[in-house]
């Protein structure tokens, strides 16, 4: 069993972890009317996500935060689906903003004000400040902080982001917890010395598909069904 | 009478303007039991503040973080006082993170929630992210999103500062109001399109002293006599 004594930070992925982005982008979709799956346009939204960073986690593109990612890949998406023009200018803004209004999973809200009790909470995101604040404000997350790629000017799983979150808190790598629903995300973390917590998330991707979970091989410090779960086994 | 109609977003300065630096300086070094005066000891450490920060301001300096420059100044006050020689390492550091641990003027935390329930409130300080959210946690301020001088690598009034929170929120810079108790943090803000929000503070310096007081040709477009009265000129 590993002790929390020393932790003194909570870094938290969003996507997936802390929402349910398939979930809530999918009613969104549903809701324009389009007759078009809302859950499969998720689906094909967010699997543009990681090839749309590659080339800024290269270095071959400049920054550019995730609502300009998504707004692209937006466009390729309204294309693969042959709904192209079924939607004007405003409407595409108004759709690419469904990503600051992601609902919380049922146990987010009050696992993080317990866990707040006792540690620095704060996001770790891909999502950019803007989108992180909004989202967060809609659903009442009580956040002591909010920490992106942005803040960084590096997306996950660069160490730069792991590595700047205990910087910014003049904190030991192993004083900091990377909370997260994915395996990529937590290898990294350990990778440049935080600590992990497994939440698992099983319906992330839908009911029929397996997530970013955990190989045999992992060894993550906890690991939770829930932020509640996760809030009860560090004692708070 | 101003309309708040198209403001989104209120930016807070922090020193001063939510939390009375001077009186919460000067209670932790009178504790330490040093013989010297706790008020005029904040009052020399603060006053370095300004010059310090001008050699990073004019780029002549690599980016540190305030942290780094009020350490650097604790030195050199306590030479001044001549008591260099009474405080280790580990007593100047603990001294150093009394700028975490600010106490808010009375009206602040109240005032934050009713200003929240219709803007995104956040600071922006020349205070360090960790600084800020360490301060803001103790306090139970109840900010939506924590930005800082550290975030966008410039220090206040530079407008970077201004336009990068505009900019982070996709917002036009006049729907962003910056609010402080400071007559030149305003002017810059204005002069970036921002909108102003003028708090006095008439205490900030203690009883005897004039702070950065607006002069009659300044024209903000809210003045209020404190956070609470604010939130009840722009209706919350």
């Amino acid at each position: 069993m590993n002790s929390p004594a020393d932790i003194q930070l909570l870094a938290f992925d969003v996507f997936g972890t802390v929402v349910d982005w398939r979930g809530s982008v999918a009613r969104e979709v549903q809701a324009l009317g389009l007759g078009i799956d809302g859950a499969a346009f998720a689906d094909a939204w967010r699997e543009r996500y990681l090839p749309a960073m590659k080339a800024v986690r290269k270095g071959t593109r400049d920054w550019v935060n995730l609502d300009t990612l998504h707004r692209e890949n937006l466009e390729g998406v309204l294309q693969e689906f042959g709904i192209a023009d079924r939607l004007d200018d405003a409407a595409r803004s108004n759709l690419n903003r469904a990503w600051h209004r992601l609902d919380p999973w049922s146990d987010t809200a009050e696992g993080l004000a317990r866990l707040k009790t006792r540690f620095v909470v704060t996001t770790l995101s891909n999502g950019n400040i803007g989108l992180l604040t909004n989202l967060s404000k809609r659903a009442a997350l009580p956040w002591d902080c909010i920490l992106s790629a942005e803040t960084f000017k590096a997306y996950k799983p660069d160490p730069r982001t792991y590595l700047g979150v205990a910087a910014l808190f003049d904190l030991n790598p192993a004083q900091v917890m990377l909370c997260a629903a994915h395996a990529t995300d937590l290898r990294a973390a350990a990778k440049s010395g935080l600590r992990t917590a497994y939440i698992d998330r099983p319906l992330e991707w839908g009911p029929d598909r397996l997530g970013d979970v955990p190989g045999p091989e992992d060894r993550f410090d906890f690991s939770a069904s829930s932020i509640d779960d996760l809030a009860r086994q560090l004692g708070c």
